[in-house]
């Protein structure tokens, strides 16, 4: 079983790119042209959307294939549409693994270590099914939530031992009250900080020959200064980067992200890729819809090198 | 649009119970009944599995229904089936409605505002589709993780206020290692005390006419000290408590989490309710595997008078 740093690592070195794309479909925002073939009568149902979701999501991951390391589908877009956008959200991660993208479900979970157990078999490892198991999801990795302390973080470590995925746990979050209760002060430091070391001490035995850890940490672009100090903290842990584009981050602020061998983080872009053709004057006049994302791609790979 | 704190106290009277059964299926322990009839072949899929929960479910909440306010289908024992387990939970929680019960989804979601939003739509508000907008699981409740801070716990806040819903915040877990980031000191009290406040504070703008909030708090049987300190800095809001029968906790252990007008907490049974019939002398011969979980539930009742 091949260690998910190592995988990933190998990924980012041929494809010269540490770009996750984010698949986070919203009704408003899909292209004309997809609207006017799947979604042509008044009344839209759960299923009518959730079929355009995955057609546009197998259409992105046609047209960044070979650009990107990786792509994460936010699981909250496709629970919006019930066990219809759930089945989407499965054949999209199917889609993505047979098109060589490495699969980060973006679930943030969490429970008590039985329930997060069940958690952890659905998306990264296999559910037992009579006397057989099989995986249910089958990403690669996903993200989790720490607030439930260390046993509930331990069924995902498990599971990425023995199936050789990668979890990704909440350290600094993007959103502007991320610090509500991750930068309390404590006698050992802001709470993002003690999250940060348990991090990179529960990863110590999942590092790959590469030198990384298949236990990253979500660290968010919109701030730099943290990044600086969790970058020490945890030397050989992947940083998962939201915040890049449509949230307000730019390739200066993803900088302390990185180690000095240029490696360590993998940079999410959504909006600012997926719906790149909303702002592309070249559309659809010159350019496709698919052309547009992948252009958006392209560019964000040169910003970032 | 009637408060959610109103119709759970409502619940609670008419029934005389506080209990809140989990939902919570597992394969290795369905009734053998169930198993013979709907799992007959070698290999099981994950759509079979899921319709044996569904039968489950169904028979469980007609066998409870009379005697119990709620219940709380944890969300990872579905999604580890898939889309097909999906399918199943919403199914439920539909079932579980139109038996009068009111459902509390235990998805413990959490992310950056707009992602909040859908997950908060999903459940317990309605999703945009075209010009219309529909509920797509449907619950009264959910449970929400607070470790990314207020504002992503705000769109849920919104959603119970539009829509008469109630949330319910992790404070203190049931588990083992709950307290490795919740009792962490600071300054301003244990973590775990800080989100209580907040919690107590956000559900200001949440309470009903019998002077309970919408906004409530998971604090777990397993901690009766913390809840003592928890039920004083929450007086209005309502404690969702897990931990009692399989996890430990008997009804001493819970009189913290009640108010001296003996309200204020929802005590969560699962495995002892539901898979009552695994430990019943008189099943097969005597009981019914419906029978003995009803029994169940009705002593628990009794324990909590």
């Amino acid at each position: 079983m091949k260690n998910f740093a190592d995988r990933i690592l190998t990924e980012i070195i041929e494809k010269k790119s540490c770009v996750v794309v984010g698949l986070d479909p919203r009704p408003k925002n899909l292209p004309d042209e997809l609207k006017d073939s799947l979604l042509k009568t008044k009344k839209v149902s759960f299923a009518d959307m959730a079929i355009a979701y995955l057609e546009f999501n197998k259409q992105i991951i046609d047209a960044i294939a070979p650009y990107a390391p990786a792509v994460k589908p936010q699981s909250a877009f496709y629970e919006a549409l019930g066990y219809e956008g759930i089945k989407a959200l499965q054949a999209t991660i199917r889609y993505a693994g047979q098109k060589g993208l490495i699969v980060i479900a973006d679930v943030k979970r969490s429970d008590v270590p039985s329930t997060a157990a069940a958690y952890s078999n659905a998306y990264i490892g296999e559910t037992a099914l009579g006397t057989d198991s099989e995986p249910a999801f089958g990403a690669d990795a996903l993200t989790v939530n720490p607030y439930m302390g260390a046993d509930s973080v331990k069924p995902f470590i498990d599971d990425a031992k023995k199936f050789g995925k990668g979890v990704f746990v909440l350290v600094k979050t993007s959103n502007k009250g991320s610090g509500d209760l991750q930068d309390i002060q404590t006698p050992s430091g802001k709470i993002y900080e003690i999250t940060a070391r348990n991090v990179a001490e529960a990863g110590n035995e999942l590092i790959g020959e590469k030198g990384y850890s298949s236990l990253g940490a979500v660290v968010g672009a919109t701030y730099p200064d943290e990044a600086k100090t969790l970058r020490k903290l945890m030397p050989r842990n992947i940083f998962l980067v939201p915040g890049y584009g449509a949230q307000g981050a730019d390739a200066q602020m993803v900088k302390n992200c990185f180690n000095p061998d240029g490696f360590g983080a993998l940079i999410v872009a959504a909006r600012s890729i997926i719906f790149a053709y909303e702002k592309d004057a070249d559309y659809p006049k010159k350019n496709t819809w698919q052309e547009s994302v992948r252009n958006a791609l392209i560019k964000m790979n040169r910003e970032l090198l």
